[in-house]
């Protein structure tokens, strides 16, 4: 009984996810969901990500949490155009509340649509949102051995930041285990180690993802041809 | 429609939590609950505890975990007994997996039962489970604002560990703030400061949870006088 109601809500999820997706690509919006546990510094990310992003890039960023409105109000207060979603009880954003904020905006003056999700590594996986890709978060102070532990989302990312890297020195965290247990899962997952301390990676952060920007326009515009 | 559904299944699991917290006051053991993100650091703290934990009491540990079996793995390396749960997708445990493993083991040899949830600040919170208090450990790694985010288990502890405090010198961290925010939300809370590379804190942290099984047993006493 539980799981079929689990399949209902979740094949309903997929269906709006669909709209989403369809709705991104019409207005030629690339979107990225980024998915971490609590504290593994998603917000941090986003505020030196948009920093650092060259500035003729049109983004909006919707923020989701159980609770307040910090997020969002630290992506404003950086300049940047965000809203907050609050969840309240739920653990992970839908389709549909996305596709609520979707209608809303002003899609054909964005080129990019960045989701970020609650702070959860278990549900946030199983919801997709019709985003292009999901880039996920691990950082250096949590075990080497999240992929395992957490396969869903570590095998359906693209890409994954391997985050608080200048804290590696005061840490036993074994950065090639972790690397090779989420190769394990997912060959083909991109990998790049950051640090909003210092800067790192974030030029590549950059580079791959207008790389899959100028991808998705690529394709769009073939298939409207 | 939905929240009917959740709050059914809730109030399904209160009964059985509450079957739960009869069976473990029968037997006198003590039990807690302990819940954080991915990473914060619950099995470290547990197996640091489970060293310097006076030998008399007799502990068993139930841990779980959306896949594999290597916490249970590493308290039983350390020479304690565990058993690891598997919750396949879900996100937390439920009092009907607790109660099937309570039914399994000899309560009477027992003096504490420790109950590691599934790494989730969100639904974790929601289940009780029949334990007779709930750990929620903040490591210092995370942001300081994480209780007014996830208010529901920072409400309903009644214990803090202020965890990986050894590595406050490499991290923007205000520990004064996030106190406050625990302690705005639940004035009861006590907060230890704790690290496993030092061990400060093992020491406030056994002598509190020692204190709680002394009341517990004096309080099934007097009941049962």
């Amino acid at each position: 009984m539980k799981i079929q109601i689990e399949e209902k809500i979740l094949s309903e999820n997929d269906k709006l996810a669909l709209e989403n997706r369809k709705l991104l690509a019409q207005h030629k919006v690339y979107s990225f969901n980024i998915i971490s546990s609590p504290g593994s510094g998603k917000t941090s990310i986003l505020e030196t990500f948009l920093t650092e992003l060259p500035k003729h890039h049109r983004v909006f960023v919707l923020i989701g949490d159980v609770q307040t409105e910090n997020d969002a109000m630290r992506i404003i207060k950086a300049g940047y155009k965000a809203r907050q979603i609050i969840t309240g009880g739920a653990c992970h954003l839908t389709a549909k509340v996305i596709g609520r904020h979707l209608n809303e905006l002003d899609l054909h003056e964005l080129d990019m649509l960045v989701i970020e999700n609650v702070g959860n590594l278990v549900c946030p996986a199983a919801y997709d949102l019709g985003e292009d890709d999901k880039v996920v978060v691990l950082s250096v102070t949590e075990g080497e051995d999240k992929p395992l532990k957490y396969p869903s989302i570590f095998s359906k990312a693209s890409l994954m930041l391997l985050h608080k890297i200048d804290l590696l020195p005061y840490l036993k965290f074994d950065k090639q285990k972790a690397i090779e247990c989420a190769k394990a899962l997912n060959p083909h997952l991109h990998i790049i180690e950051t640090s909003c301390f210092s800067g790192q990676g974030f030029k590549e952060f950059i580079a791959w993802i207008s790389s899959r920007l100028q991808e998705k326009r690529a394709r769009v515009k073939n298939k409207g041809d």
